[in-house]
């Protein structure tokens, strides 16, 4: 199998603490890196990680609070200073661009790379990117401001033939080419295809939700991934304060994992009241077995 | 003696590595807090020191390139969400405030505490701030942006009287007052002061001079200061580069101290190319042998 899997870069919220960073994940998909949110310290952590930043291809920012974005600035300014030239995507609530902007002129410097900045779209399975090697779909969250959540979902590889079947079928270059290209070849007047090539891979699938209070409406757009990582910043005793900052407990994060059938349930932006994190995980259990923490430094397989 | 004192909390240049910071330091005066410059993980670096940052009055910002100020609103964020109500005093180059704003904005926070801005004159000697402990004067420095560097002054404390002298010239109780005011009494038709009061305190100076080309026209404004902080951001075999991007090498900054007959010279701004920063302070002492660097986390009395 290829790589897919997630590094927690930090997963704490709004207040940093002296060892706990703000919201970033690094989405390693078969080698292409997908950032995702970028609080303060962001680049610190990718080298403390040893993730060549520079191979960051598109960062997604869900929304316009610092603790999910502050650090984006100094990782943009860092590319620039070791020479990036690749252009970079990000997709990002619209007012973003000028927030950049605006500190980029004020330093002076002009970016040797090209930004190509695509607005976000808050609708549920907005399709906001599809590259080679993912598609990317949007979850309207329910935040104080504007909050996008994103679905990144595996693409089907092109499907390699069985080697045993060039000599069985006598294929010729054409036909081979054709099959690659799921056009299938004639033999006894049948059309053959499916039995020629390697199984199909199975293509995986990763949600990330925060920052939001717990949402029923996503459910349908989040059904069976394979991981969820989505906002506990609470205990559930705190329900009252979820409510009143648009954030979820412990208890809502695993219903909607429970309900979604997702395969596993990652938490994360902890508040900073919680010295002990196994609190969190204790609690999320009682409803959701299949439950992690998301733990700064770590990387999960998808 | 009353603290005067330095926390380095960064000294690397623009590039973070994954355990140098970019620049902030932590002035101390007779604990009132003066935060000079706020690079991306300030806040950070001001809880790993148990450095209380609510305690903070006053912000100086030397330039608007980023790793002097990308961590400032991460800092003014995290003063907001702990309740902060104290008003903030910042000084730096008049564009920050649009910088700020425009981030508060797109976040819907509105600050629980104000901020004075004050906008950066660049002229040398010009007194930029006075408060209770110290004055502040700026000094004009030549980087590719606008850029200043600051001369922190102690005021002169109110003398206390000798209390052997209230006996000996039976003073009343309004001859004391006036003598803590500098009025003098008449005793056999003389004035009487100075013999009356205990011994003036020293005062005591601090230049932070970054980022910079080495410059002689700051000499007269900081002769003889206890404690000169100057950019190093090259060793000398870098003389060309140093030049070319406006900072300084080791024995330019080691000649600026020489010429100015400072006390002490503090080094710092590193280029991340540094490993063994050894290097830069055995080159500086050929030149200026009272000679330290600044390091991270350490504290310099002034």
């Amino acid at each position: 199998m290829t790589r897919f899997e997630v590094t927690i870069l930090g997963a704490n919220s709004a207040i940093p603490t002296a060892n706990r960073f703000p919201t970033s994940q690094l989405l390693n998909v078969n080698e292409s890196y997908y950032l995702i949110d970028c609080g303060e310290g962001t680049q610190i952590q990718l080298r403390r990680n040893k993730l060549k930043f520079q191979r960051i291809e598109t960062i997604f920012i869900s929304h316009l609070h610092g603790d999910h974005y502050f650090g984006l600035i100094g990782l943009l300014t860092t590319m620039h200073l070791l020479k990036r030239e690749k252009p970079l995507k990000i997709i990002a609530p619209e007012r973003l661009q000028e927030i950049i902007s605006i500190q980029l002129r004020a330093g002076g410097t002009q970016l040797g790379y090209s930004i190509d900045y695509v607005p976000l779209v808050f609708e549920n399975g907005y399709e906001i990117l599809k590259d080679e090697k993912i598609s990317v779909k949007v979850l309207k969250l329910s935040h104080r401001i504007d909050c996008a959540g994103f679905v990144f979902e595996e693409l089907e590889k092109p499907r390699n033939l069985q080697k045993d079947n060039i000599d069985k079928y006598n294929l010729t270059f054409e036909e081979i080419k054709n099959l690659k290209n799921s056009i299938p070849i004639i033999r006894d007047k049948k059309e053959l295809l499916e039995q020629l090539l390697e199984e199909k891979e199975i293509t995986r699938t990763y949600a990330y939700v925060t920052d939001t209070k717990a949402l029923e409406s996503i459910i349908p757009f989040i059904e069976s991934v394979d991981l969820l990582y989505h906002e506990s910043t609470f205990l559930k005793n705190e329900t009252k304060r979820a409510k009143a900052t648009f954030h979820s407990t412990t208890h809502q994060a695993a219903n909607i994992a429970l309900k979604a059938k997702v395969k596993r349930l990652m938490l994360g932006h902890y508040s900073t009241r919680y010295l002990d994190l196994e609190l969190l995980l204790a609690e999320a259990r009682e409803v959701f077995e299949n439950c992690i923490l998301a733990i700064e430094g770590k990387t999960v397989k998808v």
